[in-house]
């Protein structure tokens, strides 16, 4: 695969939109953009700034139909997500990107966005845990894993799991040692002061705040998946809460 | 002490600058920008868009004169932050705002720039691992912890470590609960695939390329330290190795 050869320079693209969740992207940005002999560029639809949900201003380098072939390319999630689902400029894009040998690296729901595309029939995939019961509805077998891979694509759970899909897919692109450098740098030795990052660790009534916090986004996710993946025609019997958590 | 009462709304600001590395500070910014009855803030010294040391551009809100009384001040690292402990209008601003009643959240070597701030004289502190050396320079005790709290000023190790760091300061300001909502919802159980984050527990060839590759900007990094330690009179006998990894 060429992508894989140590000989070759690897383009990759990070796509950022209004109303996603930063991290999604500066997390796995922090260990990319650290590959050797690769160019990273950060673009969005129409090449301007915006802002992630808690209001953070990114700065695309490009709009996206000036990016060319990527080896990788980066697709986060946040709440802005759904508009994307809905952008068939994006979903050509990424399908082509892939089809033309890129690999995916999708972060929390950016999963979304792939099963959108249409990629995710017959797929292993992972998502954030508020969002893994839309996953059947796109052809996907959800798995409960921090990160997940299928061929070419690389699947994070939520947010913060970036970093962890990222280091891997690093692993894959220049070798184990290139990943643990990049490891080292960052100090990636986590240590949280709290068992609390998924809802089989979270106290329950932490769980049941979250829960709720997350009701309304949740419910219109679901509105905005349920419609694309019927008009997709990959969603037979969606099973409303057959993996929510 | 009133900065950490749930009846007050926190303004927390955050310091970006040129060079600095992106993680330090949007790993904060995705924790305490969730906190309840918050505004936070970012601001640089001009108040004008930067890149960081991978390229990446972020854009202030503000620009320093521009920001009043902080309750939590953010202060990333990486290697714009020599540069800033020559800035006196950022050191004096430092002072201010903690001897105001902020806390300070350092992450990286955002250290260094509170240490040229003339704040860790006698103080328990710790870095990035390729830095701790130089933290007794400013009259500190270097900590080999993850996250190290003194006073109202909460230290955080290398780059990512800002993650928990952010969380414990979340916990400190509006209790263990809600810093766990926070955890829950970023889904944060780190999972890295390789146990390379530290000097002590890193394959000892990655260690040595790590040490090799950041070989010149540590020594530039100690002659920026030594100068500035030395004016301010907090360096009594550096012992260049004493700490170093």
């Amino acid at each position: 695969m060429a992508a894989a050869s140590p000989q070759n320079h690897l383009q990759i693209g990070g796509l950022i939109f209004s109303e996603m969740d930063q991290i999604d992207f500066t997390g796995p940005f922090e260990v990319l953009s650290r590959l050797p002999d690769s160019t990273f560029t950060v673009f969005s639809v129409d090449g301007q700034p915006l802002r992630d949900q808690r209001g953070l201003v990114l700065t695309p380098e490009k709009a996206l139909d000036q990016v060319r072939r990527l080896d990788v390319l980066l697709i986060p999630g946040g709440p802005g997500q759904e508009a994307l689902m809905d952008e068939e400029a994006v979903l050509s894009f990424i399908r082509a990107q892939y089809s033309g040998g890129a690999w995916l690296l999708s972060v929390c729901t950016g999963a979304l966005i792939c099963g959108a595309a249409g990629l995710l029939k017959g797929v292993r995939a992972t998502t954030h845990w508020r969002s893994m019961h839309l996953l059947p509805w796109f052809g996907a077998t959800p798995v409960k894993e921090r990160v997940v891979r299928d061929e070419r694509m690389v699947f994070s759970a939520g947010v913060t799991a970036g970093i962890d899909g990222a280091l891997y897919l690093a692993s894959l692109l220049r070798g184990e040692s290139v990943a643990q450098q990049i490891q080292l740098g960052m100090e990636y030795a986590p240590n949280p002061l709290f068992n609390s990052g998924t809802p089989d660790t979270a106290p329950p009534d932490v769980l049941h705040a979250a829960r709720r916090s997350t009701g309304a986004l949740t419910e219109k996710r679901e509105g905005t998946a349920r419609r694309i993946a019927e008009k997709l025609g990959t969603c037979e019997k969606p099973v409303k809460e057959r993996l929510s958590q």
